[in-house]
């Protein structure tokens, strides 16, 4: 799907609807019909059921299921906030491909699949198996302008659109959001403090791992971008034009998407969760259909989920990105599908209730 | 292994190892080598590097993924300490042994397998696939006296060391705890009172879900416990067998053989918590083989770990038992082991450390 315009963006969020309530209700009927006492899965009861109300079903499936894992460069990265060379991006664009990385060996776990696209990579790269939907060779400096057009910001968030469609009608029923670009942590915490409201010394972490000296530099770069780029911070499209990346950007896409689709969607760690957040901002229904893998050790992750009133799945202490976090999530939610469809009732077990 | 005393006790507890540093410094040599930012995979980096230490090589594996889960009955339940009939011990032993309880579609889930142990139910079962080990048909009412001689105690332990024994024979290098026994969060409880020194009315919690009135029974009900067996709870075994249970005592003797046999053990709720907790007092060396796989609802699991200054791996709000935190957990200790076995280092995959 071609995102040519804010229009084409409201008609799509407009298709966004919510979880079927009643569904979820019955869900939780059978699930309390299960042998065991009630409530007693917690969370994977928690699952099972939302699940079910986006699938409006209470046998559920998930199909296949597949992380979208988008790769970009970003400008900001000539600042020096990151302590890993923006080579590192494609170099690890590669190691997706070839099943090398953390992503990949986490997928298999649980049987996911890694779709790799390249939104915005500032190398040609010519690997089997990419995806290549290069918006620019990377974003601009958000500290000296804004990162994109919001034209290019549509764009991206098209490329997540299209590729979750992509999976969708191959026959996956649970995407999982993934990405790569190394300095990404800088237009992340830039974009949660810009729309969170929160202060920019709270929200900015460390990333791959720099320094006291460069964490301080990080965050003055932050302030100078916020300010640089004021005028435009008055909605989430101009923010994420504004201040985001291109993998940012089509990781939103691909949660409206799957929103508008009624495929769960779980949505990995913090630069996911800043693609998150604008989907969120953009269609308040989208929520439904998202799953917090885990809360990030990037310490402005808890912010994020203290604002927004959740909880995470998982606390493992994390901090890869690429997809790892959201390919554990669907481990566990899959286990909930598999508690809904395949435990005994009472009376299927002769158990007493 | 027959325990019959003692001092086969402690020449089984003799036999235990720490685990090996060195190798497990070797491990994380290995992961920082990975191409990832160092610690970035938190917990799963842990997880690995403990197994690694377990297995003393660095490049480990899991072999088969085997649960034990052990049934037996208590004569507590006469005191009206649980909502759910004693009966149900038996049906669900079925149950599990037909394929329709929570652990088994948990277990199936990650690739292991569920053992079925008869340690002590109150009741004949003949269903195809029981390991039966009755020690006696449930234990004597902990409030009126002890539960178990400590000779039963010791047999119960044997049963954990001899099915531990067979399954890693079989090839299993990951064992998991399980349980089935209508009101055992109440030995439980008092082990865990008796053991840790803490009030019995916040370590007591609702167990299958009991209200308010039947709450504050329970806590008294420990309390006439404690009070009635106060002079055997002078060491960790007299207190085992004077408030503990069968299938408690069998988790503690299959937790010492893991550990003598240097296999991984984990541990799944409140329950085989306690279990542990003995196993733990009797061998300090036992926790290097220990994973502790959720945090229960049950309210006081919270309080032992923050004795003991431990962190479970998993918050779900679980509390059913059986074995299912165990299985949870038990895929997320694979996905780490798969991490240092599989993802790509910095140089086979060029990418820049």
């Amino acid at each position: 799907m071609v995102l040519s315009s804010r229009d084409d963006l409201k008609a799509l969020v407009k298709e966004i609807q919510p979880v079927n309530r009643l569904v979820m209700e019955q869900a939780q009927a059978r699930l309390d019909n299960l042998t065991k006492p009630r409530g007693s899965l917690g969370e994977l009861e928690v699952l099972a059921r939302r699940i079910c109300g986006i699938q409006d079903t209470i046998r559920p499936a998930l199909g296949r299921k597949i992380i979208l894992t988008f790769a970009a460069d970003h400008g900001v990265a000539m600042e020096g906030v990151s302590s890993v060379p923006q080579a590192v991006t494609r170099q690890m664009v590669a190691n997706f491909l070839r099943g090398g990385a953390g992503v990949n060996v986490l997928a298999r776990h649980v049987g996911a699949e890694v779709w790799v696209i390249d939104v915005g990579v500032a190398a040609e790269i010519n690997e089997a198996g990419l995806i290549s939907r290069k918006v620019r060779a990377g974003t601009a400096n958000l500290a000296q302008g804004p990162a994109m057009e919001v034209a290019e910001a549509l764009q991206a968030m098209g490329v997540g659109v299209e590729t979750a469609r992509a999976a969708i009608s191959k026959g996956a029923r649970i995407l999982g959001t993934g990405e790569m670009g190394i300095a990404n942590t800088t237009p992340s915490a830039a974009l949660f403090a810009a729309l969170l409201g929160v202060k920019v010394e709270e929200i900015t972490g460390r990333g791959t791992g720099i320094d006291d000296a460069t964490l301080n530099h990080k965050i003055a770069v932050i302030k100078r971008a916020l300010a640089i780029n004021q005028a435009s911070l008055q909605d989430p499209l101009a923010s994420l034009a504004a201040l985001g990346g291109f993998e940012i950007a089509a990781i939103c896409g691909m949660i409206l998407e799957c929103a508008r689709s009624r495929v769960a969607v779980v949505v990995d760690g913090f630069i996911s969760s800043a693609g998150a957040l604008v989907a969120l901002q953009l269609a308040e229904n989208a929520g439904d259909y998202c799953f917090f893998s885990h809360m990030s050790a990037e310490q402005g992750h808890r912010i994020f989920f203290d604002k927004l009133g959740l909880s995470p799945l998982l606390h493992l202490n994390m901090r890869l990105g690429e997809g790892t976090g959201a390919a554990l999530a669907m481990g566990l939610i899959e286990a909930g599908v598999k508690i809904i469809n395949e435990m005994a009732t009472f009376a299927e077990a002769g158990v007493s209730a």
